[in-house]
């Protein structure tokens, strides 16, 4: 329940965990049927013995996540992408969804290309529309879906333990450097700027890896805002630290031909919108995850330690800091 | 799932069922466990043979579902209501709720407030906040809310049958006098308008009567867009008319001292944000609907008929044809 405010990161000033926990925090849970509340990718609700239902709302607005010239069928596409990478964050199979779409004014044309991309997605992860409400507006995009999970079975942003191999699906940085190419920061040759605009606009959620890391990965988190704002999640809900092995980071042809390895790495450690998983794993579980993700692309970039904060190592074995952290974002 | 544009009429498009039901077919529910999908007040999925999930999800955009100078705590107050009323018009019981706000800056006193309307309402209805999301842009705030509905026994839109009484919870009309106040097209003695103030920006959701007319309600829906309109959606989906009783119109002192007999039923038959219940009940359940609606305040408005549309009957035995039939409305 996060997504990247792409354009207008001088305005972001809280956590959004910290909003809620700080101002809504007399609204928090009590009830016994409610597993978990705020603060993991989605919530649990206990559906039964059996199953839990996982749930997460996110809202992507034109100007603050896309730009405005962002296709329609792309910004449907990707407002189901972002929910569908919690859900996959959480181990859980995606099942239904609502749609809240604000828009100035109904234009056919629009409207169709908007459901087509929307349909796209949905139709892969096998998910419904089963509400909306459309309202006139700025255009906004709410969507909140629900995925079930086997009873206890959900992972966690809490769980690393000291000694747990670090892991990420997919390659990193891919785009933060389509959204660079788009507000021409950068000029890429045709078949990566394609590559890159694809990867941010129509990003490919984890939520079969998402099913498969049940009972194997200790911790898990969508790479959202950036690996270092969100392996530090895992790192502060589970009181642990990581060492990150820069030369192990998964990078496209995309970055590495067009980068220099330093504006590689910060990159992949800092752009959001990846929509990747994160991931940890014990060491007597590795064979497991090799079976287990043998058809999916995925790295170990680094190893749980029990000092905290993060340590980025290069191949001299000289440490790295990037210059963003990851955003503190309002988004 | 639905409420009303109050200020903007005039760029009311095309009505917000035809819109999912038209741009979004391809993505409609084909899963077993999904009961009902779009097109009623909230999708229904299946818990267990015991239960069924009631969800709805409504979205207000400031200046176009409330004034710019609405308070926040009132803003927040009534995100929460249209969600809760659209939860009453199922008869379910409500759990929990996911928030999607979108705000152009974070400002303590604001979000405080905003907390403390929402949680004022949320500690009444005793429903939990279990999710949210927070972004940066125009003043948005979508609800996501769900019940829990014994199975099989939620209320529809479908369902009256020619000879079912009409009815309607409380007093009608109320809200929108007090949006004319607000904008300043009426001048009301201030009782008055803090009393229909009040009912617009603080409605109280039906959500207990809702419960209370499982088995005995044939049809139900909730009053968000105006009496004729919100009806009309019952008698659509059951393949009725109705002839309403202009002088059983419940309506409060603020509007029968105020307003012209023909004033009053204007409003209170088109006037939206009453978030009242409007309900059928055949005869012979009319016992049982006095013993469980006992410390409620309901009036029976109408009867329904064979005879497709709307006939409003004065004391007379005129038939009387409101200006507004109930907004069309994209919201």
């Amino acid at each position: 329940m996060h997504s990247l405010d792409i354009l207008m990161a001088e305005d972001i000033l809280m956590a959004e965990f910290d909003i809620i926990a700080r101002y809504f925090s007399n609204l928090l849970p009590n009830k016994n049927n409610i597993a978990l509340g705020v603060g993991d990718d989605a919530a649990l609700y206990n559906l039964s013995e059996e199953t839990q239902l996982a749930i997460t709302i996110d809202t992507l607005v034109a100007g603050v996540h896309f730009p405005e010239t962002t296709l329609p069928e792309d910004i449907a596409y990707k407002a189901l992408a972002v929910n569908l990478s919690d859900l996959a964050a959480m181990g859980a199979t995606p099942v239904w969804m609502t749609l809240a779409l604000t828009c100035p004014q109904i234009e056919e044309v629009w409207l169709s290309k908007f459901s087509y991309g929307l349909s796209k997605l949905a139709e892969i992860a096998q998910i419904n529309l089963i509400g909306g409400d459309t309202t006139q507006g700025p255009l906004t995009v709410t969507i909140q879906a629900a995925g079930l999970v086997p009873f206890g079975q959900a992972l966690h942003r809490q769980g690393a333990k000291s000694g747990d191999g670090i892991y990420v699906t997919g390659t990193l940085g891919d785009a933060g450097l389509g959204l660079a190419s788009i507000l021409g920061q950068i000029n890429l040759p045709k078949s990566f700027r394609y590559y890159t605009e694809a990867r941010l606009n129509r990003p490919i959620p984890r939520w079969l890896e998402g099913q498969n890391l049940r009972g194997i990965a200790t911790s898990a988190i969508d790479i959202s805002d950036g690996l270092i704002a969100d392996l530090g999640h895992i790192l502060t809900m589970s009181s642990v630290g990581a060492q990150i092995d820069l030369e192990q980071l998964p990078l496209s042809e995309a970055i590495s031909t067009t980068l220099s390895p330093i504006e590689a790495w910060e990159l992949a450690l800092t752009a959001g919108d990846d929509y990747e998983l994160c991931f940890t794993v014990p060491p007597n579980r590795e064979k497991l995850l090799v079976d287990i993700l043998s058809t999916s692309n995925y790295s170990k970039i680094g190893i749980i330690e029990s000092t905290p904060g993060i340590r980025c190592i290069t191949p001299e074995g000289m440490t790295f800091t990037p210059k963003g952290q990851g955003y503190q974002h309002f988004s």
